[in-house]
């Protein structure tokens, strides 16, 4: 833990943080604080130039022949491999396309088609709610030939009987932070038989990962979070090469076709990855997502989940030794290991302390029913935005006429 | 048929062009004259611009704030709303979401599960590719329980027995250009007791549409051709009302859930047509698609269709005229009833015809075995334009050296 007291001590350690100069690469606002990167990543500096050539030179000016003449067709593939190897995967594993729900569905499926003689899909309850849908629909539409079985996150393991076929769990939880360890749940669900697709939206670009060390089956994973590809950004999909030659996926349009320009009547899969592709990828997104990915460009992920580790401990360092008795409480694991970029705290009208932060310029975000959440971006979030943050955190809780009038006024827009 | 016999004439056409004022809200390149709109629309004037806002204000200087400040959370529903009067549908029939593909994949589970004591889904062979492997991918998801049927063009209305519980038919053929009659067609479907989808990517923004009028029941289309949304931009899709209460489509993201942001572990589906949505709405991609739209603001869908029709004719007159004796067949409908806003010429070296045709400015293109395809966007095309391409693909053609040397060097590459 470390023991911080005072600003400078904040600056003495943003002034030796390695990773220092890549706030540079953001714009961020000067007078926010912002701490939802986890939520939508901030605006890199080269993807409105990069945007404008796109837009105009290539499309305004070079129109349907950019499709090869800038190479949009193979934007999948080459964002895809810029991702991998900030995930633990080689290039060839990766693509971008779609959104992380539309991925979900393509590779929970396909996972059931691997593992065929079993039927059960296994997730984890009070999993991000998008996961928890998609395969609730995906479960519907396949009726008897499917069984979705959701359990609390400490009987995961035990939960792992013959009958399950695939094990779907998010990496970092939502709401909580709280870290799966891969490494071993991938292991475990291998000894059982079942196969294990990875939700890495909060964990991409946030903590070091290993896909391929740990064995992992598939994953999917957002762009708009700590990959910075703008909102509603493309999302990733991973599938370990020993899947890809046996990989059926439903979503079967044009750009998973072995040859989408011959036209042909019958779908015949692409070789490898590039068989999970479905429509014609969305250039302008796809092409801010590529900034953002290069937002990493020459980036350890080592150094990222260390400095990531540091803001967590400070945050709730400072929390504890200037919050005490004001309601807060610590709502995330505090040992960093098992913990992602995040960091949550409760508090009975959390909505409205959220609210006053922003109004003092503070950004995170609220989680119903009661849970303060603050994302710490390594490549952009400084030491001295945590404390700062937690000092206005402090003097909002401890400005009593504040609590009185305002309080209560908030809270009823809850 | 319109007899045109100079440039002068087609001048006078122009000047006479009640959309004529429309042109000036493109960015089409001075050098080339642009046929291939319905491959990937001109760029509106005012996209950049409005990118850059996006882009630059919104995501980088309101950060996460923008979903509910700038209304991020309903440009699906927005965009949607805007394009159901180009389509004949009303607003809440109507959302911009995902890719085509993906789409097509939503409604087609969705219409099969309506009609569900059918399981053939009936289609056409030579329907263009997507649509067929979308199809096809369903169909093998569900094995025992749906079975696809590709007929030919003329045995559709045949093929419709008590078995079909879906057709799905491109309303504009990708390559010919030929049309289906919408309103006969989903009546004698109606009447077999089968449901209808229409893919309106080649007719969205080119022809007059009445979806609710002809009692369509499903539909989807493109956002990056006639209505001009970008490189890969959203799609958009269309269910009709009488269907939504009752539509189960298989993916069901959190964008489509009843309350998305109380994070419930349950789906429970929106009212209404938002229950089609899936992930995260791509809010760039969205942004530049609503631009394209907007290119169709004041103007009157029939007068689009009369200038479709008459600079089909004409560019069809023009090659009668001009190209006897070339090797260059018409292969669309001569009647323009019949045909959408595209034509197709056939020749043996149709692919060399259309690199020298690019080389000289003209942008058409090309499908194979041997199909040349301009497409006509009346809002950007105009009379001259469609002289001038005539004039440089006679020339082409009656161009011996030519013929000698480069066709056959170009043909190679095919």
């Amino acid at each position: 833990m470390i023991v911080t007291t005072t600003r400078t001590d904040c600056e003495r350690l943003d002034a030796e943080d390695p990773l220092a100069h890549a706030r540079a690469r953001f714009r961020i606002p000067e007078s926010v604080i912002y701490l939802d990167g986890n939520s939508l990543g901030a605006l890199p500096v080269t993807t409105p130039a990069r945007l404008s050539e796109i837009v105009e030179k290539q499309w305004g000016e070079h129109l349907i022949r950019s499709w090869n003449m800038h190479d949009w067709i193979d934007l999948p593939a080459r964002v895809g491999a810029r991702i991998a190897p900030l995930i633990g995967a080689v290039s060839d594993e990766v693509t971008a396309a779609d959104s992380t729900s539309v991925n979900l569905f393509k590779l929970a499926a396909a996972g059931l088609r691997i593992n065929a003689l079993r039927r059960v899909i296994l997730s984890e309850r009070g999993n991000f709610p998008t996961d928890l849908y998609v395969l609730q629909g995906l479960d519907d539409l396949l009726g008897e030939n499917s069984e979705l079985r959701l359990v609390a996150r400490e009987e995961i393991t035990s939960a792992l009987d013959e009958s399950v076929a695939l094990l779907v769990l998010t990496h970092i939880h939502y709401k909580t932070g709280a870290l799966h360890d891969m490494r071993a749940i991938t292991e475990a669900a291998h000894k059982a038989g079942a196969l294990v697709l990875w939700d890495l939206s909060h964990s991409a670009g946030a903590v070091e990962l290993f896909l391929d060390r740990d064995r992992a089956d598939f994953a999917i994973g957002c762009g708009y979070k700590y990959l910075n590809g703008g909102p509603g950004a493309p999302a990733f999909l991973y599938v370990a090469r020993r899947h890809q030659h046996n990989l059926r996926q439903p979503l079967t349009g044009w750009m998973g076709h072995a040859a989408p320009f011959e036209f042909g009547d019958f779908y015949r899969p692409a070789d490898g990855i590039m068989r999970t592709l479905c429509g014609t990828p969305a250039v302008l997104a796809m092409a801010a997502l590529a900034e953002g990915v290069a937002t990493f460009d020459g980036i350890a992920m080592r150094d990222v989940r260390n400095k990531s580790k540091a803001l967590g401990d400070l945050f709730l360092a400072l929390v504890e030794s200037r919050c005490t008795g004001t309601g807060i409480e610590i709502a995330c694991p505090r040992d960093a290991s098992q913990r992602g970029s995040q960091v949550a705290l409760r508090h009975p009208q959390g909505y409205a302390v959220i609210q006053a932060l922003i109004a003092r310029g503070v950004v995170g975000d609220f989680r119903a029913p009661d849970v303060l959440r603050f994302g710490f971006a390594p490549l952009y979030t400084r030491y001295v935005d945590i404390w700062d943050a937690v000092g206005r955190l402090a003097s909002i809780m401890r400005d009593e006429n504040w609590r009185d009038e305002r309080f209560q006024a908030r809270a009823a827009v809850t």
